[in-house]
C-alpha cells in the first residue's frame, strides 16, 4: 500500500465532529475556529525501543497511550481540549492493518474527550514513531493552571490513585498481559474534565503525573521556588497495588511515587479554595497528601514518617 | 548530556519575541494568544535514512529544511506566521553540539520570518527524526487560500524560478557541497509574505510546490474538480539550471516539473484579478504558466508543446 492510500485509509478513520474545524486533512494546513482567546499546545513523541515495544505494546496500545500523555498536559492546565496533529513514522513492514489499528484506537480516544484529529503526516522510518501535537483553548491566561503558582500555606492534592501503571509496567515485562494494573498503563485516562474543573476551582499549580510524583513534585517546587512536602501514606494506592508490589519484590509506597504514568494531576491550592477543589473534579476523589513551604525542593516521606529518597523515572 | 540539561540549552537557544507567546516551555504545553480568528496548523517530520541523510545535510540543514517544509504549508495557505512546536528524536550518538546546531538553525529561520518556536519534546531514537508542528493565524476562513478553489477559465501563476532544489539534490548526491543549486536544495525560503499577499490579492486556488508541479497541480485540479493545464516552457528556470542538467544529463523542464522542493507557490486566479496578483508577491516575481478548464487533472506540456508524462516524486 502507497503512502497515498494510507493517507486516505487513514483520514477516512477520523471524523471532524463539532464545527470547530473548518479545513482538516487534505490541504497545506488545518484550518480551526479559534474560538478561546488562548491556545494551548503541546507536543509528546514516542519511538519503538524507547519507549515501549511492540511485543508487549499493540499498535492500539501505543496509538491511544502516544494521545493520552499529549492531551494529559492540556488536563494539567485546565485546558479545553481542542485539536491533535499526529506524526506516523511507519517502518516499511509495518502494514496497514496495524497502522489503521493504531490510529482507531486514537480515534476512539480522541472522541471521548472531544478532541479532533485534525491533520497529520505519514512518513517512512526504522522504528515506529508517534508524535502528537495537540491544541486545547483556554478563556484566558488567567483562567488556567501553570507549574510555577504555588505558594507557601498552599496544600498539596492529587486526583484519583497512585501507582497502578508502574506496576502494570512491571507486569507487563514479567509476562502478564491483562488486568486493571496492565490496563492501567496501557491504556491511560488522560483527565481532561478534572484538570478544568481543578482550574475553575481555584487552584494555585498543577502538573500532570507522568514521570511520578518524586520528580513532578520536584517540577513545582522549582518553578514555584517553594518547597513542597509530600506524605506518600495519605495518597490512594490503586487497588490490588499492594498485592502485586509484593509478587514484584517492590515497595508499594516507592512504585506509587517514583514509576510514573498514572497521569493523575497533582497540584496545590491555598486552604480556602480546599471545598471548592474537593468538589470540582468527580467522579474522581481528591486527596490531599501534603503542603506548601517557604524553601526548595520535594520533601518526600514514605511509610512511617521517612524521608524517602526516590526520584521518578525520567519518562519523556 | 542528560536529555534534561539538553532539552535546559535548547530552551536558551529560543527567543519568545513579539509577545504573542504567553507560556513558553517549561511548563505542560505553551499559551498563546489567539488573536487571529482562525488557527493554520500543519505537521511535518523528516526521518535520517529516509528524507536526508547525515554525510550530505548538516543537522543545521536539518533543522533549516524541516522548518522551511512546515512554514511553506502556511504560506501556501496565506496565513500569517505564528508558532513553531519541534519534537527532536535524537540518536545517543548524537551529541550536544549537533542538537544545538540544529537548532539555532531553527531558531534563525524562525527569527527572519517572524515565527516563534514555543515548545517541543526531546526523545531518544535510533535514527536522526525531526517533526515540526506550526501554527499560524489568519483573520477568517475566507481569507485564507486552498487547493480546491479553482475554477475554469482561471489562470495558473507560480512564483520565482523552479528546478533549482531538484539539480541541487543531484549535484549534492553527486559530491558538489556548495552552489546556489546545492544551497537552493539546502536551504529552501518558505514564501510566506508572498503567499500572504497572494491571499489577499484573490487568488481561488494555491498550494507550495514541495513535490513538483507534477504532483502539486495534479492536488489542485482533483481537489477543485477541474483541469489544468501547464505549459512548462513558460515556468522560469532557476539560474543555472540549464547548464546543471547538461551536467547531470537531465532535462531541465524535466527537474522543474518533478523533482520538486523548490517551495515556490502554485496558485489559479481568475483573469480580472491578474494585475493585483502581479503586484502582490514583490520582490518575487509571478509567472503565468497555464490555465484552468473543465475536465480533470493535469495536463503538462514541455518543450515545443509536448506532453510530458512525469509524476513528481512523492516526499511526504
Amino acid at each position: 500500500m502507497g503512502e497515498l492510500s494510507l493517507i486516505a485509509a487513514l483520514e477516512q478513520a477520523l471524523s471532524m465532529r463539532g464545527g470547530r474545524v473548518l479545513r482538516g486533512p487534505g490541504d497545506d494546513a488545518a484550518v480551526v475556529r479559534a474560538d478561546g482567546a488562548v491556545a494551548v499546545t503541546s507536543v509528546d513523541a514516542v519511538v519503538e525501543g524507547v519507549h515501549f515495544k511492540l511485543d508487549t505494546h499493540s499498535p492500539a496500545d501505543v496509538g491511544h497511550k502516544a494521545l493520552a500523555a499529549a492531551l494529559s498536559d492540556l488536563g494539567a492546565m485546565g485546558a479545553r481540549p481542542g485539536e491533535a496533529y499526529v506524526v506516523l513514522g511507519l517502518p516499511s513492514e509495518f502494514g496497514e492493518e496495524r497502522a489503521l489499528g493504531l490510529v482507531h484506537a486514537m480515534e476512539r480516544l480522541a472522541e471521548r474527550t472531544g478532541t479532533v484529529i485534525a491533520g497529520g503526516d505519514v512518513v517512512g522510518a526504522p522504528q515506529l514513531v508517534v508524535s502528537v501535537t495537540v491544541t486545547g483553548w483556554g478563556d484566558s491566561e488567567d483562567a488556567l493552571a501553570y507549574r510555577d503558582g504555588a505558594r507557601p500555606g498552599d496544600l498539596v492534592g492529587v486526583t484519583g490513585e497512585l501507582g497502578g501503571s508502574g506496576a502494570g509496567m512491571l507486569l507487563l515485562e514479567q509476562g502478564e498481559r491483562d488486568g486493571p494494573l496492565v490496563q492501567r498503563h496501557l491504556r491511560p485516562t488522560p483527565r481532561l474534565k478534572a484538570g478544568a474543573a481543578l482550574a475553575a476551582a481555584g487552584v494555585s499549580a498543577m502538573i500532570d503525573v507522568s514521570d511520578g510524583i518524586a520528580t513532578d513534585a520536584r517540577h513545582i517546587a522549582e518553578r514555584s521556588g517553594v518547597e513542597l512536602l509530600v506524605e506518600l501514606e495519605r495518597a490512594p494506592l490503586a487497588p490490588g497495588l499492594g498485592e502485586a508490589a509484593e509478587r514484584l519484590g517492590r515497595d508499594p509506597l516507592e512504585l506509587a511515587a517514583a514509576a510514573g504514568e498514572d497521569y493523575e494531576l497533582l497540584f496545590t491550592g491555598p486552604p480556602d479554595a480546599r471545598e471548592a477543589v474537593e468538589r470540582a473534579p468527580a467522579p474522581l476523589s481528591v486527596s490531599w497528601i501534603g503542603e506548601v513551604r517557604e524553601g526548595s525542593g520535594l520533601t518526600l516521606l514514605g511509610a512511617g514518617g521517612r524521608e524517602l529518597a526516590v526520584r521518578g523515572y525520567e519518562h519523556s
